[in-house]
């Protein structure tokens, strides 16, 4: 085979697939998540040749959600699957992505160009000569499509779509026919790394929206600052941390937004969900008369049920395409020049500052005499067994509501989907999660909280954690089954029930010698508080598997109540 | 809450849920898959009232896998799944049900039309106000959409979704808002039952074709029936064994036509697959100078890499939307009725008969010397396990292709998904066929043969074949990873590998009792030789278990020669 013109016009001639890798490399990520499958095979082969780790999930929904976590951990992460069957098999994990603003790279390895373009009935295909009916389909929860047909603009096509990845933080679909993959293209391009600036705001805007943020914020008598999702996902945790340092605000974060502060900070004031939030938290933003909301997204889960009673007339909003002040939009002024700017020139001496009362986990006053761990006795005692530093993933169940009731110690990361709310999630999240952290030589403890129901859609994954030998530590609730759907509907519904699992014997089941995990079934708060309060436990080296025994018909408060308005809006009739 | 102006009008006013669901109970549906979600909670409840019985799977992905299967064995399926997260769930496992003309009933509870109309932030949307970007995905694998939005349609469409799911033999997807659930629809029309009957040809045409078929017939000196895919799901089974009866023809069929014809009967002549064939057959087949095609699929892996060597000069196609004689199409005549009246004026005496070498399980033939269960000695010796009316699901990997080599007793349903193949799909639809079975009132045995690398991707379904005690006997085949990808790419490679897991011991752990699972590692030919002469274990009762070692580069025959050219083809450059 002879080199073509095209390749002979390359300063650096380097394979399609190496260009992807390395470029993808560069962006941080140093482990990629997928399964093989026929159509990208020999892509896989360049995988190790870039540096990279090949994790090889056991299904692709898993590996969808563990490139997720692992992107919520490191900053953005991949996925490679293979044409049809795998990519679908992955679309809900990308849509989740999607929905919660979670960079995630996802490369599907497809037929020749040769055989799209004669339409061959190859397997993996509707059998109606359509090739891009899936790249349709994915397009709908991606921020870019690169289809990777043409040699001379693969480099950019592949450029472009990593810088919207992580720019707008939301998945990208790559499609690499099986020609393609050792095409040449320029490897010069390689020595200068993928522009990732976000594009900044026009400075007169700016400068015009900072000033009237600034206006209201010196004549606010109670201004509070509330912390959500985009914040953590547009990256402005730091900047929104240097606005809190300097102004001295009370600060409060939502149920999505838990883990961007730090929460044993005095400035500190509680997890804020309107009527699902502590009654003290709840009175303290209410008769605020300035939030300045930072990345909101006000789903019906994470305002418990669209509960908020705060007023758009004392609120400034700062997003990642647009601010809005009361009713004020500014679309294309983005919020991190803005707050930048207003660190700046505040006047802290024109600032009210009203402080909030103290946050504690209320271990005591949710004691009572019962052996039974309640669920309201259990999620602030999780916070003081919680240590700085460690990554904590919930899933949507009772665990998504019993974690506001958590104070995280320091640096917390805290990963949870209580958007887009897929259960299985956590499984695969916690995975990418705890590999993230080995890829970025930490020795953090990642500890998952799940619920018996949610596990068992995922439960495989487990495998893949003992595989690549990562600290994880599993709480997995045991309440027989769907708690939270039981509040929304059919208590004793049959539906809502459960097969009764081994929990705890699945890990060896599934690959882990004897050795490398550590299991506990766990009955009653004493059992809890011993364990809890075990030196090597804490440690939590390799796996470490408990299974927890709670009632099935306890949930947290919070979620009681945002079921309730859940149930009465899916039966409202006008 | 009064009885509104529109209900009143109705003599006989049902729920829509109960309609719907008596509309399904009458197509002889007797179990649903799904799983719950909070936006289709209400609904479920009317399931039981039906006459249904709720499967409960333990993911949607799963449970779409096992829909498929169940419709396979009783002729129809149904899935329930929540919006968003649930149906991107199951949406690869619907497109496989498209590809492979499979009619499954998709019913996604969703928000209510008020939250729809207001665009509502809910859990489970992207986040865009956008309530119909999940059914414009699902519309791209299903043959009707029906979103249930107004009461006064609701009859209408739901009969109408049904019977185009039937008639066409595909998918069909349909979207229930929580607040349309309990509206009211005309009961009446539950009376007469669906027109399920599919549209007659038109009879001059129909006679037009019936003449040339007939003319090519009785002229033709070697002809032969070859039986493919959509003979089955198209239901023309009966019909083209009463074409053999009558003509006497030597049938053969084609890999996903396997099961389509009696492989005990005179004038069976084995499994065509191109180069892929049993050199007798391949010579039979493409010496042959008029092939009577009936359902023919002829995708990659059903004809071993494109490898027919027959003619469409010497060929007549039979379709379920049309005919083609030679190069002559006829539209719309499909082939149903032009089958018919070939079978009713066929001439006998004008037909040339040329018999087929006998098949047979070619056990003694593959036998050497070494203990290792080779591929080419296991499959014929399936042959000789099988018994009459066993429901025999093969997997993509090396039991798709190694099961060409087994001949069927009378009456075995095969159940292969050679097309889509999605791996992991058999272990959903071995459940679904085995359920399909139950309900069906009758004993028989489901038997799975299953890689051990397609198996980690959905083997929590083996919790639901427990739950509903179903005759389940997995052969898993333990060779240590990917091998039908190893022949295609990266015999060696570590993403070919997996994990080594404990599989005989998973059963237990997903919820049987000690007595409802029998386990067996099976590591050479005798002691599978000892096991399948067992009378307890060919009575097959309750789940089976059976670990049986491969080695990791040993492939059925033509798989080595479809991978080669699926290898070949992935790198062609021009
Ligand atoms: C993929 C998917 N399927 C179904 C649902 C609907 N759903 C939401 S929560 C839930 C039950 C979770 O049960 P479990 O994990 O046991 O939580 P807990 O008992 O702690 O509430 C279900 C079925 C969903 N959110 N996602
Ligand atoms: C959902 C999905 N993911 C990936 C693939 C690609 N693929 C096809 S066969 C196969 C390996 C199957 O291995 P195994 O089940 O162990 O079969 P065997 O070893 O018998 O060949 C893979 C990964 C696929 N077909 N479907
Ligand atoms: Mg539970
Ligand atoms: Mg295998």
């Amino acid at each position: 085979m002879g080199t073509d013109i095209r390749t002979q016009s390359l300063a650096k001639p380097v394979p399609v697939a190496e260009y992807l890798f390395t470029r993808i490399h560069q962006l941080g990520i140093r482990s990629i998540h997928g399964l093989p499958g026929d159509f990208n095979l020999v892509a896989l082969d360049y995988v190790p040749k870039c540096g990279l780790k090949w994790v090889g999930s056991v299904n692709e929904l898993n590996a969808a959600y563990a490139a997720d976590g692992y992107a919520r951990c490191l900053g953005i992460g991949a996925i490679i699957t293979t044409f049809g069957v795998g990519e679908l098999s992955a679309l809900n994990g990308i849509a989740g992505a999607h929905a919660e603003h979670v960079p995630v790279i996802h490369i599907v390895g497809c037929p020749s160009t040769i055989s799209q373009r004669n339409g061959m009935l190859l397997h993996h295909t509707l059998g109606n000569g359509d090739f891009n009916v899936f790249a349709t389909m994915g397009a709908q929860v991606s921020v870019d499509v690169a289809r990777l047909n043409k040699p001379g603009e693969i480099a950019n096509q592949i450029d472009h779509a990593l810088r919207e990845c992580w720019v707008r933080s939301r998945p990208v679909y790559i499609m690499l026919p099986t020609d393609m993959v050792e095409k040449k293209v320029e490897g010069k391009r390689l020595e200068e790394y993928i522009d990732l600036e976000e594009p900044k705001n026009d400075e007169e805007r700016e400068d015009y929206v900072v000033d009237v943020v600034l206006k209201y914020l010196h004549a606010a008598k109670k201004p509070v600052v509330l912390v959500d999702a985009c914040a953590i996902r547009h990256r402005v945790v730091e900047v929104v941390r240097q606005l809190v340092q300097k102004t001295k605000l009370p600060v409060f974060v939502t149920p999505m937004g838990k883990g961007a502060v730090d929460e044993s900070s005095e400035y500190y004031g509680g997890v804020y969900a309107g009527s699902g939030s502590q009654e003290s938290v709840a009175d303290r933003v209410e008769s605020s008369d300035l939030v300045l909301s930072v990345g909101a997204l006000k789903s019906d889960f994470n305002t418990a049920g669209f509960s908020y009673r705060t007023s758009q007339l004392n609120t400034i909003d700062f997003h990642s395409t647009h601010c809005t002040v009361r009713y004020s939009e500014y679309p294309g002024v983005t919020m991190r020049g803005v707050l930048r700017k207003v660190i700046e020139r505040v006047d802290v001496k024109k600032l009210a500052r009203v402080e909030s009362p103290a946050v504690k986990n209320e271990v005591a006053e949710n004691f009572e005499d019962s052996k039974t761990i309640t669920q309201a006795w259990f999620w602030p005692r999780v916070g003081e067994y919680l240590q700085e530093g460690d990554i904590v993933v919930t899933e949507t169940g009772t665990s998504n509501f019993g974690i506001w009731e958590t104070k995280f110690p320091s640096g917390v990361t805290g990963v949870t989907q209580v958007f887009w709310g897929s259960i299985g999630w956590s499984v695969g999240a916690t995975q990418g999660a705890a590999l993230a952290a080995k890829d970025l030589g930490t020795t953090k403890r990642t500890i998952l909280f799940v619920g018996d129901g949610s596990f068992q859609l995922t439960c495989q994954e487990v495998s893949t954690m003992i595989k690549h030998k990562l600290n994880v530590t599993i709480f997995l609730i045991y309440n027989e089954g769907f708690t939270i759907e039981r509040f929304i509907h059919g208590m004793k519904a049959e539906y809502n029930d459960i097969e009764k699992w081994k929990y705890t014997e699945l890990p060896e089941v599934l690959g882990a010698s004897p050795k490398q995990v550590k299991k506990f079934i766990i009955k009653t708060k004493d059992e809890l508080e011993k364990l809890l309060k075990e030196k090597a436990f804490n440690e939590a080296k390799g796996l470490q598997f408990v299974e927890l025994w709670m009632d099935k018909e306890d949930a947290p408060r919070a979620l009681k109540l945002t079921a309730e308005i859940s149930a009465r809006n899916n039966a409202r009739l006008e």
